[in-house]
């Protein structure tokens, strides 16, 4: 008798137990353990398949975002998957449970947030499944992009050595949960991350150009934290990370909520999940060059926040300098059951 | 003001809105309105994809099916939409919500079914998404699936004069679900039909076999009830139909149920849905040919339910040579919320 407990297992420990009920025994596949799934598509691309769920009082609160930020949302969580392979997105499948509760009014919003997403990064909506749903509003999207095979990053390519980035501020959509939860009063501030949180911008144009230059290992988005993220590629590519605290890029408008709100923004941008903005791993030798030619393309740098190690498994934290610990962990959907 | 309620839209008004939204304009694509959508693969092939959401407490009951039955089921509703176009499974994703009610022995349990059904139809498990769902238990699967171009059927092709056929008996899955909701007492009978709800066989081969006779037309997978399925056919192809009700193929065990439980074999072979055999239109000069082919194959008739009119948007039913009325209609997902 099997006395594991789903919770004892966790999300990752499930994830395992998946893949060993499905091993993918195929050169030219790749199955579970990446943001994406790559199947062969033709002589020069591969094609890439990943799928989010979102279920009410799970992943969202129906008296907290807008039916069009969650159309939006549900899309953009996608999106970011293709943009941590390199991909580009072709089209888009949803799967939509409406309780009786939810009306007619609801369900246009929710298409407008979509469509204007599905619009500006040219992903067809392609199919679906509409169905009742007796309780909470259920979302799925799949996703298919391609991307050229030479240009494909996965998370197992990282070596020691490699200079850990980041394509974007952190921190800013767990603030703007952290505001929700806490009922913090909306100003200006405070909606912000809000918005931040409901509304995550895919680093679709990012992580296509990432992936085309040579020194770019490993990549993946950030969904559920760095601190969790970059267990993933330390797992998958048998490395060890250090992390500088103080790197880690967060917006002035977090700097501000320091100030007003006393928060501990190190923990919120190490641990807050959903920032949906790409980490990689960079050769050193080439990580100059790389970041001059971003710097001109992007309009900031490919921030720096620490370097991968030899040391297996382990990850280690710098504040100033001084390494330090941290209780807290990332976001995982079976132990905060 | 928009005062149309979701209710009133039903499912297909819901499906024809989407629609609207995300338009493709594509030529060598096509989305919402078939059992699969159509992407461009390669020369020879195209791709196909399709996604079914099932939901505890709207598709099925915890308390009447197995863990076991559902991972069956859940995948083999999504082939049965690869069947209904000719095409073969390549690659299925998973998205689950689990609930804390839910242990790892049912979760052991469904992913054994699933992998038996991935197992017999060579469609592996490529990935998906694992998340906690506060209250019930949430399945979507998204199967890819490729499809020879010339080969690839549609709902959009019957003619006038085309003879309508079915690959299996109809009513079976449906008398299951009255056994189950209807608290009718477990026999060996009674179990059939449970199991012929719970773990149909999608009709791939067949698919595969009839898409590349000539003579083949429209395509469709029963999950509705043939009824709702004969009215898709209907409207994509904007012809009529009629449909001889004493011709629907039925079971020995369904026939045995009408002399047990005095129930309206008819109407239930009619309206209910899950059958997941599959629905054709045969050009009549080429109808004995394939027929006789089909039979060596596959060991039963080609059923001939009826034939397509040029009476758009008009079902005539038969019974026994007289013309018939039946105030049932398909299962729609909204209007019996």
């Amino acid at each position: 008798m099997n006395m594991t407990t789903l919770r004892e297992l966790g999300e990752f420990g499930l994830i395992k137990r998946i893949a060993e009920y499905f091993p993918v025994q195929s050169e030219n596949m790749s199955g579970i353990g990446d943001d994406c799934a790559i199947l062969p598509f033709n002589d020069k691309e591969n094609m890439l398949v990943t799928t989010d769920m979102l279920i009410e009082n799970r992943h969202f609160l129906l008296d907290k975002i807008t039916p069009y930020e969650l159309g939006y949302k549900s899309l953009s969580v996608n999106l970011s998957d293709i943009a941590a392979m390199g991909g580009t997105p072709v089209g888009a499948f949803l799967s939509i449970g409406i309780p009786s509760k939810i009306d007619l009014l609801f369900i246009d919003r929710f298409f407008e947030g979509l469509k204007f997403l599905s619009g500006k990064t040219h992903t067809l909506l392609l199919g679906g499944d509409t169905t009742g749903s007796p309780d909470n509003l259920v979302i799925n999207i799949a996703v298919i992009g391609k991307a050229e095979k030479d240009y494909i990053k996965r998370r197992s390519s990282a070596k020691p050595g490699d200079i850990v980035c980041v394509t974007g501020n952190l921190g800013d959509s767990a603030a703007g949960l952290k505001v929700l939860l806490e009922n913090v009063p909306y100003t200006k501030l405070t909606k912000y991350f809000i918005r931040q949180h409901h509304m995550p911008r895919p680093h679709l144009k990012e992580g296509q150009w990432l992936s085309k230059q040579d020194g770019i290992r490993a990549m993946i988005d950030i969904s559920d934290g760095v601190e969790s993220d970059i267990h993933r590629i330390m797992e998958s590519s048998l490395v060890g990370a250090q992390l500088e605290m103080d790197k880690l890029p967060v917006s002035k408008e977090l700097n501000l909520a320091q100030q007003q709100f006393s928060w501990n923004i190190w923990e919120i941008a190490l641990n807050g999940g959903e920032d949906y903005c790409l980490m990689t791993t960079v050769d050193p030798l080439k990580y100059e060059n790389i970041n001059e030619t971003y710097l001109k393309i992007f309009h900031h740098p490919l921030y720096k926040i620490g370097t991968i190690t030899g040391h297996t498994g382990k990850l280690e934290l710098y504040l100033n300098g001084r390494k330090i610990t941290t209780e807290k962990h990332g976001f995982d959907h079976f132990k905060n059951m």
